[in-house]
């Protein structure tokens, strides 16, 4: 492993800059600017073929004449001179690099090979980089801001990893505007040397931080970057968007980053197995992982809804239920004390409305302590907290009837919220606050100085306490230790030789099953009819007939599966139709289950990912009614609990209607030794079994499907 | 019908106010200044018991007292008092009032009984409101602004209707930021004589209003809202945001209006009957609104999208994806014009991505105009269109290099936006925009005063588009005509007679269905094992044997079914295994059926709904797979066929792995006979036909349950 590179590079004492120039309209330049009117207290040294001086800064004419060699080298020069400027930096010993510059991977064919020279340059020199096609990184500590906008909130809380340099640098105003402060922030661009895992690593060990936000079009070292997320997600909340799980999002995304992506399910596997709260649009990508980073942890699942309105309470109310957050009626007793504080028409119940008031101070202090203290919410939302920006814009009116200034009239509704944003910290409990307000209004303003989360509209303030509900389940839930190593199973090796052989067929596979504990139907693989007779004879009446090759792939659509076979007269019957179309595969006799559902469980292979683990609603409708889900491989007995429970109709597995519960022990041990099987034979690309039927509550695998590689 | 009592009351002459009074920190008070000093030209007459002049305007002390009746009353008084205020304006002859006073359904019991006072005394007086418990109107047209805050945006194009006064009030500074402009707006309150649908009718009518907005917590007249809404969303667009199909939504929206919800999926079926297109926040709601209030209609499903960082255009390829608007790769030629005009490393594959510019030049003339004249979008998103914002945050670091003062700066990097803004008028198609910027901005101004649609995340400004694409949608759907009348059937009346005398049994149940024309299992009704072997052999074996009586709900579980009795034998021991648990129930001989997928469809019942037919994945596993959609009778053609396509799973109905398609005529039959069977028997409450089975492709209903009120 060694030391992560991100040490360096987010913390040089000296920076070379290549490619500034004392054109303001330059990407370089700017960076540069920022860099030294950023407030970073290294040496900086700007390196340009012709310049003798920017911005007041001496220039070297060559990396080579540099007086030693940089942490950090800056590289936003054109694409055909980036593997020389590269090397030089190389031969010099600078083993740090950020490359701005684009039209590597993400062009194509001949960008795929110089990204791949600059590689093999790095690893010669021993050098990690940043990038190439990104826009920088920014470290709010030390500080250092190698981006295009300036960065002015001290003492950042949340990280930022992007595959997209604009979420780490042109949004850097609106991120100011939320009141937003970043620790550390990291464009990665095309992930040559340094990827999302390793920010995730310096993230998760980076003191300033207290939450991670990322935005991925792909990830392609998803096993890795499940054990790291995982580990940190357990303390240190991670937000994330992924845009590649659609064919539009997936082609933007190749043509941006060169990112290969896979569907949404499976990221949505990735993040729910590695704890991570996924999000729909980069402002909840910011502004939850602010919320996250800011307020005390949820230590349970129940909300209050504090307005003064009714639609944003409902609102509110709706966003909550829908996310698994609770939003319980209070008490009798509570509700009476708050009765006594509100006018007649308002609702104690949860959501407390205050109806309409022109002044916020019943919002801001005894009621919401009161809710605070009650000891029946573990969070609250507050609807309608502003004051200047209502007087303002009721001042045309006002002015109108009484003799008072602008200002003096906006100054009269300025509230004290010393209360309300000194709550959580006494409380340990998180606030988020909601109103139709921007920035412009004194308690907003004051709202984000102290850091209290302040959303535009009342949804997105019930979403983000809906995140920190998340990471209260994130952190109870029983994560358990890697499944424990395993031997190959004795006969393992025998069987794949023989699938190999027989190229996968149903008999060979099941067997390879049943050497890794699998259950699988009893049956034989029989050629000729006396042998099926005899084999059905043991096995016993009914029985399936089927083809039995990998060559067929679509037995039933064929017309090759003969099921409920009662006796020898109807076996014989469907021993001569099969060979009627086909004179010589193998043929298989299997018992016939009498099962009650259907499930299907395999393994799916994606690029970037380990195997992964599929499980979901089987039967020959399964693509039909497309409910499955999928966790990484390797499993625990954790990951495929989790696993059964991630499908929409997992009511299918619990004791239903007079049916028995699915043996879930067994149907998780499946899962297991499914990922078992799939790591100890990496040749084997996919895994169908479908269906797995239930019989009694015992699954038992019915039919399978190998796709070697 | 009579004329919409809306015309009035958004258009009155005079207008008498209860409740206000010099004091400024009432609600009466600010809507009364709203009133005089938001333009209204007719006039204005406070009534008040003890103050002779309110704000200069002299006061009258009693209703009886006034010079004559105003067109309109509002009342802003406590609410013991307003039956009687009420009953002053209904005597004087004035017939429409607004009822702004709280505290009557919403608050239970005794503000019911209120309520339905209130209601009494406006019958009487032939008199129709708005409210109680609502903040008020607006027309910004005559101009009337019964809210309060001032509206000062004028030429307003979208109309609000809410179930949350907030809407209509609180959030007008809201509005005008993001550019909004209003035309008409009515907050409903409990809604006691005026509701949504009033408000729809008049919307519809309204030249001004060229979108709907509407914020819902329950709808009481769903079968008139779904007549006025269908009709008028072919040509006007809607949006609508609804609330209380969560638990904790239903029970905030019951304590803030009293209104009543029904589950999320009967919502969803209502707006995708009525051409509504659903929201999930009151920002999307108004931003939403907007964008198809002001930009030309799609007419394809094809968009553009021109950025210049791939975060954003990614993240809005995904979205656009997911609500299905195309993203088309451009042509080899519109590629190679652009890659003449554009960096080396830009993508011109759609979306454009012009990467990393300083200059938002590029972005806001030739390359719009080009792709909006390709004929190969029919749409347009730009993200980072903005140009004083960045400049503005630049300057800090720019004025360490250069000598320019701020403003000189700043102007410097104004855009000229002519040609961007003038494109959707030009083409015909609608133009969106994204930037990370605020009001503040130059070009963000520019935009807004133009009415182009401006979003501050790329995400939000895709799902704009996609409403855009939505609507397109909807305009192309095939509505149909209302199912044609139709005399109940011949045998219909007896069938039911029958029914309520057995208690809806299954056999009863299911001759009702077959008067209707809805097949069913051939099957007869027998007492005796005699009765049932000569049942069987008249059917042929193999048949099914179960209870048929309504008091037996769980049959299969208390098993007391028998399926697949091949023979004689096997009958008469299913016979006896029932008889041994229940000595005298009828029983029911039924033709086995061989199917090979199971569908629900029945009849449900939901307050405020008429009968309401639904569709799903029937069979057993209907409960834990969830999968059923909704429609409300009465359902034609057109209705019944989307209603198949809407279930997740609709593809089970087609051809499918060899089965053949289901018969979708017979399906769509089945559906719209339950439709006219529910209207013709209103004690009819419920239907359940579960499964029907699908035999070849034919469904056939194979078990029927009926619930009466």
């Amino acid at each position: 492993m060694g030391v992560n590179p991100l040490h360096v590079i987010m913390n040089p004492s000296s920076v070379a800059v290549v490619g500034a120039s004392n054109n303001l309209g330059k990407m370089g330049s700017i960076q540069l600017l920022n860099i030294i009117y950023g407030g970073f207290s290294g040496e900086i040294f700007p390196v340009h073929p012709t310049e003798t001086e920017i911005f007041g800064r001496k220039a070297t004419n060559a990396v080579a004449d540099l007086p030693y060699a940089p942490d950090l080298a800056l590289l936003v020069v054109p694409t055909r001179i980036v593997p020389e400027v590269l090397e030089d930096f190389g031969k010099i010993g600078t083993r740090h690099a950020i490359i701005v510059t684009a039209g590597f991977k993400e062009t194509g064919e001949g960008g795929i090979a110089l990204e791949a020279e600059v590689m093999a340059i790095a690893n010669r020199y021993g050098m990690r980089f940043v990038g190439p096609n990104c826009m920088g990184i920014i470290n709010t500590r030390l500080p250092l801001n190698i981006s295009v906008l300036p960065v002015n909130m001290p003492d950042g809380v949340l990280a930022i990893a992007s595959q997209s340099g604009t979420y780490i640098t042109q949004t850097m105003p609106y991120l100011h505007r939320q009141g937003i402060a970043v620790s550390k922030a990291v464009s990665v661009g095309n992930e040559a040397s340094i990827d999302l895992v390793d920010c995730l690593e310096f993230f998760g060990e980076d003191r300033d931080t207290k939450a991670i936000c990322l935005y991925i079009e792909g990830i392609r070292r998803a096993e890795r970057f499940l054990e790291v997320a995982r580990r940190i997600s357990r303390t240190k909340p991670i937000v994330a968007q992924y845009v590649g799980g659609t064919q539009s999002g997936a082609r933007s995304g190749a043509s941006h980053t060169g990112s290969l992506s896979g569907p949404d399910y499976v990221y949505n596997g990735l993040f729910e197995q590695a704890g991570i709260i996924r999000v729909d649009t980069i402002e909840d990508a910011y502004k939850i992982g602010w919320t996250l980073a800011t307020q005390p942890p949820m230590k349970g699942t129940r909300a209050g809804i504090l307005t003064h309105s009714g639609g944003p309470g409902s609102a509110m109310s709706d966003v909550s239920d829908r996310y698994g957050v609770a939003i319980p009626a209070f008490s009798s007793s509570l509700q009476d004390k708050l009765k006594r504080m509100l006018p007649g028409h308002a609702s104690t119940g949860n959501p407390v409305d205050l109806t309409f008031i022109t002044d916020t101070r019943p919002l801001v202090a005894d009621i919401p302590r009161m809710l605070m203290e009650s000891g029946e919410i573990d969070g609250l939302m507050v609807h309608g907290v502003n004051d200047t920006d209502f007087s303002s814009s009721m001042y045309p009116v006002m002015e109108q009837v009484i003799d008072i200034s602008r200002s003096e009239f906006i100054k009269m509704s300025e509230v004290n919220l010393d209360v309300l944003t000194g709550l959580p910290a006494q409380h340990g409990k998180p606030l988020v606050i909601s109103s139709f307000v921007t920035g412009d209004d004194h308690a907003t303003q004051l709202l984000l100085e102290h850091r209290i989360p302040h959303f535009d509209i009342p949804e997105r303030a019930a979403r983000a306490m809906a995140a920190l509900c998340q990471h209260y389940r994130i952190r109870q839930r029983k994560v358990g230790p890697p499944p424990p190593p395993a031997e190959k199973p004795a006969e393992a090796e025998a069987c794949m030789v023989e699938m190999e052989a027989s190229g996968a067929d149903e008999f060979a596979a099941k067997a390879l099953l049943k050497a890794y504990g699998i259950p699988v139907t009893q049956e034989s693989r029989v050629k000729t009819l006396a042998e099926a007779q005899r084999a059905a004879r043991q096995i016993g009446y009914p029985v399936a007939l089927k083809a039995c090759s990998p060559d067929i792939l679509h037995k039933t659509e064929q017309e090759m599966v003969f099921l409920d076979l009662e006796n020898e007269a109807a076996l014989t019957e469907a021993f001569t139709a099969i060979r009627e179309k086909n004179a010589d595969t193998p043929l298989l006799v299997s018992e016939m289950l009498r099962g009650n559902r259907e499930f299907v469980a395999g393994i799916s292979d994606f690029p970037g990912f380990p195997p992964c683990v599929l499980f979901g609603i089987g039967g020959i409708w399964t693509e039909a009614i497309r409910d499955v889900a999928v966790r990484l491989s390797p499993l625990n007995r954790e990951d495929a609990g989790e696993l059964l429970n991630a499908i929409t109709a997992s009511d299918m597995l619990g004791p239903y209607r007079g049916l028995p519960a699915v043996d879930r022990a067994a149907m998780i041990g499946i899962l297991m030794n499914l990922s078992r099987l799939a790591r100890d034979f990496p040749a084997v690309k996919e895994i169908d079994l479908n269906p797995i039927m239930v019989v009694g509550g015992r699954p038992i695998v019915a039919d399978a499907l190998f796709v070697m590689r």
